[in-house]
């Protein structure tokens, strides 16, 4: 690119999300990291966004507060659902209903207001935990959404929603954020870690990320209970 | 139907959702009313819209916070932009970035956790104001997102997106309203009403508002400034 072409990256503070910053960043957007309020179990994903976002030089971060637990119906926004420590048969009680087309939705009105025309995620349809909302089906169908619903697609232009991680394993993922300087350290996956990130370890979050690592060859960084 | 099918219904507070909350009530959905609360100029719509729901019937009337202040963008939620008073050409400074995307999107997650397979919404491509996200083309593209993102697309079941409003004149809106014993003093359609729900009159919203009363030859119960 000539001149830096400007993108919405949703960075959760997690593994994936960090991932795909280093490469947005590393392909030469503009990035503007965002994150969402969105009544979860702990504050330490929010607060390694927000870190993550600044070390890596994205030119803005910005966390939208919407009350999901208003909706409940996941583990991870109802108190009363407990977190499950096995992987459980078909969709998990920590799916949160209808989240990423909320996430993309509002990413979709700041990128409009910002003016840039490409959307990153970290969703993934192979290490994944069973959401309908992270197959590439449901992305190509939020892409035509998103050029309806605005004036970019008014005006004849495209947005774009970019699923750099969607078909790579774990392992894969963890290889590509590594070889670009990616401190994994800093961030948190743990559906229910502490208020200072430290990790359950026996979570299905957890236990994909401790999974992946293995597979890496690469050294665990994180920090458990 | 024999047994009632629910509904989630997105009640503004403005003429045209009571009309269609009335419409969903009346084919006999036990209907579930949304609003959010996501930084509009005034109060007014949402008491008008909780108010409504609770005379009309609705089994549940909930709010959702969610701060659309932190993406701007619009005369609706950002200060430093008037609501206009004379009609512009293109998309109006009073459109919010990806609002019915976002709002549907909510909407989509409620009723996932309701069991709700049908989400009723008052957009209208007769008498609009030129917003992308009221088009038809938008609605069946969200349509195919929510039949995908969710529990109930996985299921094989279908998400449906009821837009009763779609292709009629504000007159005729009026007139079905009417026919349903629905009261449209209580509704609230100016942008930048005061507190106890007075409208400006001078608005794009209060103009066809005001046109519509006129061609279908009722009395105009809006209170005025």
């Amino acid at each position: 690119m000539t001149t830096k072409e400007k993108a919405v990256v949703l960075v959760s503070g997690g593994l994936d999300s960090a991932t795909v910053l280093a490469m947005a960043l590393a392909e030469g957007f503009e990035c503007y990291a965002l994150a969402f309020d969105y009544g979860q179990r702990h504050r330490a994903e929010l607060d390694a966004s927000r870190d993550i976002s600044r070390a890596l030089g994205c030119e803005a971060h910005k966390v939208i507060t919407l009350d999901l637990r208003a909706i409940g119906g996941s583990a991870l926004t109802d108190d009363s659902i407990e977190v499950p420590e096995e992987q459980a048969e078909g969709i998990p009680v920590t799916y949160v209903p209808a989240r990423n087309t909320v996430f993309l939705s509002l990413a979709l009105g700041w990128a409009e207001v910002l003016g840039a025309n490409s959307i990153h995620i970290g969703v993934n349809a192979v290490d994944y935990s069973g959401y309908p909302d992270c197959r590439p089906e449901f992305i190509a169908a939020f892409e035509a959404v998103a050029n309806l619903a605005t004036q970019v697609g008014v005006e004849g232009q495209t947005m774009r929603i970019h699923t750099p991680l969607m078909s790579l394993t774990k392992a894969e993922i963890i290889q590509r954020g590594m070889a670009l300087g990616l401190d994994y350290g800093e961030t948190v996956s743990c559906y229910q870690a502490s208020d200072n990130g430290l990790a359950c370890g026996v979570c299905d979050s957890c236990r994909l990320r401790r999974d992946g690592f293995l597979a890496a060859g690469a050294a665990d960084p994180t920090k458990y209970f």
